[in-house]
Parts: C-alpha cells; structure tokens; sequence
C-alpha cells in the first residue's frame, strides 16, 4: 500500500535496558499485545517502523514468530488489517541498531524522544514539542516494566512529560500511554 | 483513596450485542488486558465506575476472578496501583443493568455515548461534545470484536467521531481506543 506521510517518526519499545520495581537494570519480557496494539496505533499514526529492542534470543525468536503468523502466515491471510499493521515491526538487538537502522534510510541520526511517568527538569510540554518538530527523524521511546533506565533517559534528546488524566492517578499501560502520546504529538489537531 | 470528581463519566466495555467479522451479532469473550488496560486508564481520567457487560455466566465469573485476584488477593497487595484500578470495574449481564445502576447512583438517567470506527451521519466531533457536555452523567460506551451492534449505536445519545491518526489506517484495538478518547474527551487542555 502507497502511503505518504508528513512526518519521519519511528517507534521503538525498550526491553533493555529497564528498570524493575525496585529500580534495577533488567531485560524484561515480550507481552503479545504490546506487539499488536502499539503497530496498530503507529500504522494509524504513520509511523514508519516500530523497533522492538531485546537482547534476549528467545525473546527475539518470539517476536519474529509473532510477526511472520500475521505477515507470512494465516494470520495475516485472515486479517489484512493486522498485517499491514505487523509488517512495520523489526526486531533489534540493541538500541544502537535502531539508530542505525534508521540513519540508513534517513541519511543522519535521528532525534531520541523519551517518554518517563516520572517528571524530570528537562521535560517538555506536548504543545511544546508539537512546535519544534522539524524537517528531522525522530525515535519516539518507551519502556517497558517499571520504565527506561535513568542513563537512557538522560542520553535522550527530549524527554516529554508524563501524560495526566484529570485525576493523581498515574498508572497508565504503556500500550495507552503510546496510544494517547501518538495522538497528542502526531494526531491532527 | 478521596478523589473529586469535575465530571460524572461511566466507562462500559460490551461483549454482547456486538458483531462478528460478517456482521452477525454475537457474544464476544473477555480478553484480560481489556479489563486491566482500560482500567487503568479509566482511573487516570477520573471514571467513576469500568462496566464490564457479558451475559455469559463462565465470563463474568472470569471476570470476578481477575478483579478479585487484584482488589482482595495477593495481586492487590504486591500492586496497591493495579488494586485501585481494578476496583472500579463492576460486571453486569445487560445495558439496561448498567443504566439502573448508575441512575441509582446519580438519581438520574445517564446520556449513552457510543464510539464507532465507521462514520456516521450523526456523529459528532470531540471538541464538539465536549463543548456540551453539561451537569449530566454520561456512559463512554466501547464494543468489542467488530464492534456495538448498529441498533444499540442507533439507540444511543451521542454518536462520537472515528479517532483518526494521520493516516488512512483505522484498526486501533479497543484498549487504544478507550485511551485516545479518554484523552481527548476527558484530558486536561
């Protein structure tokens, strides 16, 4: 399918490095739907690939196992709607190789956009980073667990703030915090 | 936890009437990160209580097992976070269950809002709603598999607009759904 699109977003989700409950570094696991509901909403978005990182080689094997029942497989002969949605997965290693990756394609490095429940003194508003968004790539990041490693966030180059509702509770998934953060960085307004 | 509400939001998930693939109406099966992911986001925006309707006596038991597991059992006391979220969600075997329930609460009949991913000659837009959204109740009322059952759309209040991303994409799963609606009927601007 021929797809233009106004933007250079990429996405990425982080298995490693993550940090769990009590704060240490960890390689978290793959969730099935993570994989299905954040390449549904990056297609919706139009987000060009959506790297899943893990270091983990039965992790990576589940991934690709996922991703080819529903772009070679009977899933997809199925669900058109979903392959066209797993087709934009790739499976990396490291997050170096994302931004590899997408240099390639791009011919220079892209811009990391992290994304943290917690407030940080760099964060910028979402209107805010609406307004700068320049002729660049961007590598829009979450974490998986209890969220991206603290050196990982501060190498970023932008770190938005944490998405509020209308309440002090601030628990979101990271497949409706993806959701919600597409919509108020790339949605039209 | 006292929390103070600026707005008397209900959330339902139906699992029947909704239709299949072909459009017949159907019974759909509970999916666990449903109930968790949405919420989870529905505590973030403030919903007073999560709706969880099937008339399926082995899924609502499926259901009362999972929120139990959370509010009472030891999944709660691992994640007081999880524990808060899942307390809201109520189970019911019909609509009209969810109506009583809520017009026993609020002492009056809440307004049933409806979201569909096909347009409609009588939706309205998000800005447009939530410019008339006045002193009443209201039920943000999500189908799952293919979608709420064109007679129950007919019969609803208000009919909300597709969520579009920037793209001709429209397969977001019912988790992003809620959360991207949540966001831009309910968000803070």
């Amino acid at each position: 399918m021929n797809q233009s699109y106004n933007h250079n977003f990429y996405l990425a989700l982080v298995h490693y490095p993550v940090v769990n409950k009590t704060g240490d570094i960890i390689a978290s696991a793959v969730t099935n739907l993570d994989l299905h509901d954040m390449a549904r909403a990056g297609k919706t978005y139009g987000i060009k690939k959506f790297y899943v990182i893990t270091p983990l080689k039965d992790q990576k094997e589940l991934v690709e196992k996922i991703v080819l029942h529903w772009t070679e497989g009977v899933g997809g002969e199925r669900n058109p709607d979903r392959r066209e949605a797993l087709d934009i997965i790739k499976v990396c290693d490291t997050f170096q190789d994302v931004i590899d990756d997408v240099k390639m394609v791009e011919n220079s490095v892209p811009k990391v956009v992290v994304t943290s429940a917690r407030e940080s003194e760099r964060s910028i508003s979402f209107s805010g980073f609406r307004g700068i968004i320049k002729d660049s790539s961007y590598v829009l990041t979450f974490g998986t667990a209890w969220g991206l490693s603290e050196e990982f966030i501060n190498e970023s180059d932008y770190i938005l703030e944490p998405v509020k509702g209308n309440s002090d509770y601030n628990h979101l998934s990271v497949r409706s915090a993806t959701s919600i953060i597409l919509d108020r960085v790339l949605g039209l307004k």
